[in-house]
């Protein structure tokens, strides 16, 4: 990563206690948290930021940046007719690729993320040019970025359940094993803890994915201390579609593929049952939670505060922009936690602004395995911080500066934002990148006409129908 | 309403048409709208709309202003047990109220909404003075004003089922003739249409106002032809309360009394059966959506496509500071549409961005007896319009402008707004108020320290949790 300022204070930082706050300064050399103390000797450059609220960074810990281009415009449909639509509009150049991980970058960092998850989906034909594309973006902006490769190989039409039907799928473009090759060309070129860029194995989830592909991310993932990551029960109809497949659920048979373990992120998780929950807390994998993807797709409302209870660790996820059609963490914290009041009565299980806070920071590490490097305000730990300016929170007393940045909507109140000791935002801007020119570059594509036809759906639209037992179409 | 520029003309607007969009001219002179065509000759002052999207006002149709000052604060509870942290943080001074209803106001207007209905808390001793100050700070920023005094007979102990126990309620503080006799001078006092001030009859709910109530609620009403207000069926304690009261549905007690009209709308609507459903469809009162407080407060989630289809007329709100910390609605909407995708499978109910920016601006016009004047974008109506900015919707390309305003989070979008042709905001700046005065005023008021203490519940915890079922305390 390239070295940020070699020392700097931050000063009268207002940072959460057990109960309330305390005013600190940050002392930061080469990247490192030195010192959290009242009245430090200030070291380098100082930024004064008394009243503001000094946060670790948090992690968008599941997004598809190219999804970018399908922004606002797909039709409210379920999960498994919308990537019909979305086939159909998705971005086919390496250039644009970059251009949508830049803009997925800046709605993070603008919103207090300093470590992105990009579920990469691939261009078919120009994968490396995908991977390298993406990097590159991720590298100039100066996000900590996991890159995900999403891999499969089976095609989209294995994805619902047969229901007895009998239904030849067509083979997928590319083979098990040129897959794995490809993801292991992508380690050895771009993987790269020091510089903030790290290579998954992210198999995209057992609706599409064979037992030897998961087996190979496995052996992939084991050969270089990769972390892993798949969607996991986003819908019913994978839910059903595992037991068909397994006979089984689909977390008793990763679990017994040997794919969950505590450096494995799982996306969405909404269709676990009780058992299934209690076999996701021994692995110790991390829940990866998008609530408004799983809103938008109508996938459901995933049993959150069940997780909480068995002590799953859980963290937030935009997910692209297709599904969500925004990058905001703090909309995905505010709504991700509010929504699951409605599933418990007892409210002393419902989640608090600072919990939220905590999920969206080290839960997000945990589930990284970066929990001994990032996540918490601590000497010894990267400086992957966020300074929020409350005068951006609305129209609002000062009140308590947590409640108000979670629940109160704020706009832009990132101020500061470093990501190891580097400033990727300075006053609200970020500074890595020339922002005028990537919205307008992204803006000259016009993607809607006043006339556009709705995307012919019916062949797949009346399977899915049948097998999710609605009715017929009209 | 002080009157607008005589006349002026927008310009190449993009409005929305039955599939896509056109781009039109638009004069408006003395408020109204008076012609819609392609290359009109301007009148007045031309505003270049080119490639900007031309919609009719939002309703704000239910909030509590003074709420504001209770932004973020406020722990994560269930409405019984949440009042009684807001009654101790309340303002008293009829100078809060003024600046809150400004600030809510603000807040309002820059998320798209020209009209607000203010189901307004009243200082206890200083009942006049509270609405005075409202009715002030919407005169002086121009806004649409429904201001509906909260009143009600019994004290908030009553509020919670008995369950066989038997507890004295303490009388409540003012009579029931007193009230209404409150609310009838400010009907004579502030009520004035053509000033765009309404006075609504505005009984909090059934858990805490008399028969007695409702009905002089009711001949006010008639009277002197204002709209009816109240919460309805918010929280699961008082659909048992009311099954306990009246013996029947709390639906079918309004519907008995005669308060359900089509000049009646209702904030909440999460409890409601089917036979609910279908007798408040006869009574063709609007349900105010509220989708945010639900959540923060663990309410549930309304019934939305169900009232859909049994032909109800919706709407939304934001509701207060305290149970939802933003004024924002397209937040509201955004999460007021895509949540209920997770109640029903068929996709084909689901709520399009077309749909909830017809609901939020033609239905919250049907629920205040305007739908002849406001809510659409038609020659002969008032010009209550909103110019919304595309390249505020984040790094996005062009694509669909609907969709990317509705799901895309954008980023204070409006660029113009006007009340009765009167222009409220303009360049993104509302112009009516000294906005930084404001905020600076309201920034003052230091409502939270490191070592707040918490609120001492015991006693109404004990009960509540009595009542619902839940676990003793530990």
């Amino acid at each position: 990563m390239t070295q940020g300022q070699a020392a700097f204070t931050i000063q009268n930082a207002l940072v959460p206690t057990e109960q309330g706050y305390q005013t600190v300064d940050v002392q930061i050399t080469d990247g490192w948290i030195r010192a959290i103390a009242s009245e430090l000797p200030p070291v380098g450059q100082v930024i004064n930021a008394s009243g503001q609220l000094l946060l670790p960074g948090f992690v968008n810990a599941h997004t598809h940046s190219s999804e970018l281009w399908q922004r606002g415009m797909i039709s409210p449909l379920p999960l498994e007719l919308w990537l019909t639509e979305l086939y159909e509009l998705a971005p086919l150049e390496p250039e644009q690729i970059y251009l949508s991980a830049l803009g997925t970058a800046v709605e993070t960092l603008l919103s207090g993320g300093t470590t992105i998850v990009d579920h990469l989906v691939l261009i078919p034909g120009k994968e490396e040019e995908t991977i390298a594309a993406a990097v590159r973006a991720y590298r100039e902006i100066g996000i900590r970025a996991f890159v995900a490769p999403l891999i499969q190989d089976l095609s989209l039409e294995a994805g619902l359940p047969m229901r007895g039907e009998s239904i030849a799928h067509p083979p997928y473009g590319r083979s098990t094993a040129e897959t794995l090759a490809l993801v292991e060309r992508a380690v050895n070129q771009f993987h790269c803890p020091e510089a903030g860029i790290y290579i998954m194995v992210a198999p995209t989830g057992i609706q599409l994915c064979s037992d030897a592909l998961f087996e190979g991310s496995m052996a992939l993932s084991d050969r270089y201390q990769l972390c892993r990551h798949a969607h996991l029960l986003e819908t019913k109809a994978q839910y059903d579609l595992a037991r068909e497949k397994y006979s089984c659920s689909a977390v008793e048979h990763l679990d017994r593929l040997g794919f969950l373990n505590a450096q494995t992120s799982l996306a969405h998780c909404v269709w676990l049952d009780d058992a299934d929950i209690t076999l996701l807390a021994k692995t110790r994998a991390t829940v990866v939670h998008n609530p408004l993807s799983n809103l938008r797709l109508g996938s459901g409302i995933a049993p959150l505060l069940k997780y909480r209870r068995a002590g799953i660790n859980i963290t937030f996820g935009c997910d692209g922009s297709a599904s969500n059609d925004s990058q905001d963490l703090l909309e995905v914290i505010k709504i991700g936690t509010m929504l699951h009041n409605t599933t418990d009565f007892d409210y002393r299980h419902w989640i608090t602004p600072r919990e939220a806070v905590q999920m969206a920071s080290l839960g997000g590490a945990i589930g990284l395995n970066l929990a001994g490097q990032i996540g918490t305000l601590e000497v010894g730990k990267i400086a992957d911080l966020v300074l929020y300016d409350p005068t951006q929170h609305g129209v609002s007393p000062q009140s308590d500066p947590i409640g108000l940045l979670i629940w109160g909507r704020p706009i832009q109140p990132v101020r500061y934002l470093w990501v190891e000791g580097r400033p990727i935002v300075t006053e609200g801007q970020v500074t890595t990148i020339d922002l005028p020119w990537l919205k307008e570059e992204i803006r000259q594509h016009n993607l809607w006409n006043s006339e556009r036809s709705p995307i012919p759906l019916n062949r797949t639209e009346s399977r899915y129908r049948r097998v999710m037992g609605l009715g017929e179409l009209a």
